[in-house]
C-alpha cells in the first residue's frame, strides 16, 4: 500500500468542518492535525467538533506552527479567510515548513494581477521551499474560470466568453445564504454592499484567469452587485424573505479589452431561484454552448474540489499555482 | 516582443495541411520546416501545398532528420499515423534533437496501458532529452476523456461516467466520412470492420485516461462497432448513402471494474445525423449532466487543440505527457 498523504485541516468554520468529512472518506489521506483560533474549538477532538461522531485522536490547536512542526504534513488544507492580505502570513507560516497548501481563499485563486506583490512573495517563497500553493473552490476556481478556459482548447478563435452561474440558494449552507443577502431589506442590502461584506468574492480573479490564459490584457474590469427582490414570500429552513425583501444577489463581472466587453460573468444566487444551471457560451470558432442542467451544488463541490486538489498538488511544480497551470484536478476514488 | 516559437509541421495529409493554416494565424509561432514522405509533395512550397495562396519559403522535405537539424525547432507538430507502433520511431527521431512533440496520433493520447512498453521508452527518452511529448486532438484528447475527467473535479463520489459524442458527418472532411463507412453497403462495412480499417481510434485510450485519473483499475474494456443504416437517402457533397446502406458508424466503448460497467462512451458519426451534441453524465455526488448543444465541429477542433497545445507543451514537464497531467490547453490569441 502506498504511503498515505498527511493532511492538516487549518480553519474549522462550517466549510473546514465539512471538508474534514470529505478528507476522512479518502483512505489514501490521513488527517494529522487541526488548527483554529476560536477558543471555543481549541482543545476539542476534531471528530467531535466536525460532527463525525467518533473521536479522531486529533486535537484542535490554535498554534499552527507547533502543529505543523509536530505532525510532518504533506499538505495543509487552509480554509480561513477570503482575502490575500490576511491569508498571506498564514501561508508564509506554513511554507517555512516545506508543506504544500490547498486553500479555498477566493482571492488566492488567481491573485497575479489583483495582488501582484503578495502573490509574488508567496510564489518566491514556495519555489524556494520546493512546494506548491493553490487557491481553488467551485467558484472561483472551476465553474466560472477553469472550465470556460478549458473549453476553449478546441477553439481557433474566441471573441467573447459569457458565463452564467444561476443558483437556488435554498439548500446551501446558512452562512452562504446570509452572505448573499437573503432575508434583508433593500436598505440593509445596500448598507452591507457599501461595507463590502455582501458580495461573492472572485469574479475579478476568474476574469483574470481566463484572460491570462488567452494572452488577453484586460484594460478594465467591473464587478456590479444588485439585490434580487422577492416578488412573493420565499424561504429556506433558516431564512424567510417576504415580498419586497431581498432573496439573494445578482452580481456581474465584466471584462473589457480595447473598450470592448469580452468577458461577462453572471453570478446569481437566490432563495427560490427557478431553473438553476451553469452555462458557458464561447462566441468563437467553433461556437461552444455548454450547459450543466440543474447546476452544481456549491457546498459539496467546493469541499470535493478541495479534497481532490490535495492529490493534484502533490504532483504540481513548486510555486504559487492556479487551476490552469498544474495537472488537472479530478475525482480520486474514495478507497 | 517575445521570441517566436519555432514549429515544424511533420505530416502533410489533409489534417496537416489544415493545421498549417492554424499555425500561420498565430503570430507568436513561426513555421520553420515541413516534412512529408509523399514524393508528390516533396519539393513543394508549404504554402502552395496547403493552399495558403502564398509562398512561405518553407520547402517540403522527406528527410525529417535533416529538416530538424537545420531549423532548430521548439516543437514538432506530428500528424502522420494513428498507431503507436509506427509513430514511435518518428518520435524517437525527433527527440534525439531535444525537440517537443505535439501529435494527433490517437493511440498516443493515453498509451500507458495499451502500449506500455513503447510508451515507457518514449517517456524515458523525452525525460532524458528534457522535452515533452503529447498526443492530443478533439477525440481522443478532449471531448470523451479530458473534459469528463475535469468535470469530476467537483465530485466527492463517481459511480459511472457516460459520454455521448453524436455527430453529423455531413460537413466533415471527406477522409473522415470515408473512415466512418458512409456510403458503404452493410457487407462492405462488415468487411472493413473485420480488417480493422473502419473504426474511430481512441475509445479505449479515452477510457484509460478517465479511469487512471480516478485511480480506478479497469478489468476489461470493449470497443464495439456497428453500422448506422440509412432509412432514407442521405448525402454529403462527396458521398451518397442510399436507403439500406451505411451512413456512418456507432461505436461504443465500455469499461468494467469488478464486473460492473463504470464507463460507457457512445461515439456516433453519420451523414444526416439529427441533433448532434456532446453530453457527459456523471452519476455521482453531485450528479453532473453536461451538454454542448450542436456538438463541436471535429476538424476545426482538432486543428485548434493541436495548435493551442503548441503553447502548452512549452510549459510542460519533460516526459510523455497526457492532457490531464500538464498545464491546461486553452485558446491563445491569434496576434
Amino acid at each position: 500500500m502506498p504511503k498515505k498523504i498527511r493532511v492538516i485541516q487549518y480553519g474549522l468554520g462550517p466549510l473546514g468542518q465539512k471538508i474534514t468529512h470529505f478528507l476522512l472518506e479518502r483512505k489514501q489521506l490521513q488527517i494529522v492535525g487541526a488548527v483554529d483560533i476560536d477558543p471555543a474549538k481549541v482543545g476539542m477532538d476534531l471528530g467531535e467538533l466536525s460532527g463525525v461522531k467518533k473521536k479522531l485522536g486529533v486535537t484542535v490547536s490554535n498554534n499552527a506552527d507547533a502543529v505543523i512542526r509536530g505532525s510532518r504534513p504533506d499538505v495543509v488544507v487552509l480554509t480561513t479567510v477570503s482575502d490575500m492580505k490576511r491569508i498571506a502570513p498564514q501561508i508564509a507560516g506554513i511554507l517555512k515548513h516545506k508543506v504544500n497548501v490547498v486553500s479555498t481563499c477566493e482571492e488566492l485563486s488567481y491573485p497575479f494581477l489583483t495582488a501582484p506583490a503578495v502573490a509574488g512573495k508567496i510564489d518566491a517563497l514556495a519555489r524556494k521551499r520546493g512546494v506548491a500553493v493553490l487557491g481553488t473552490g467551485v467558484n472561483p476556481g472551476f465553474l466560472m474560470d477553469y472550465l470556460p478556459l478549458s473549453l476553449t482548447a478546441v477553439c481557433k478563435d474566441v471573441k467573447t466568453v459569457t458565463v452564467w452561474r444561476i443558483q437556488d440558494a435554498t439548500p446551501r449552507r446558512i452562512p452562504f445564504q446570509k452572505k448573499i443577502g437573503a432575508g434583508l431589506t433593500v436598505p440593509q442590502f445596500n448598507r452591507k454592499k457599501k461595507e463590502g461584506t455582501l458580495r461573492h468574492v472572485g469574479l475579478t480573479e476568474s476574469m483574470h484567469m481566463i484572460a491570462s490564459g488567452f494572452g488577453w490584457k484586460l484594460d478594465k474590469t467591473m464587478d456590479l452587485i444588485q439585490p434580487v427582490i422577492a416578488t412573493r414570500r420565499v424561504k429556506s429552513k433558516a431564512i424567510t424573505a417576504e415580498r419586497g425583501m431581498c432573496r439573494g444577489v445578482y452580481q456581474i463581472g465584466r471584462g473589457f479589452m480595447k473598450g470592448r466587453e469580452v468577458l461577462t460573468l453572471h453570478f446569481r444566487a437566490a432563495l427560490g431561484e427557478k431553473n438553476p444551471h451553469e452555462r458557458t457560451l464561447i462566441n468563437g470558432k467553433p461556437r461552444i454552448d455548454m450547459m450543466i442542467k440543474g447546476g452544481v451544488h456549491g457546498d459539496i463541490a467546493t469541499c470535493a474540489i478541495t479534497t481532490n486538489a490535495v492529490f493534484a498538488i502533490m504532483k504540481a511544480n513548486p510555486g504559487l499555482r492556479n487551476m490552469a497551470d498544474m495537472p488537472a484536478v479530478s475525482f480520486v476514488r474514495a478507497d
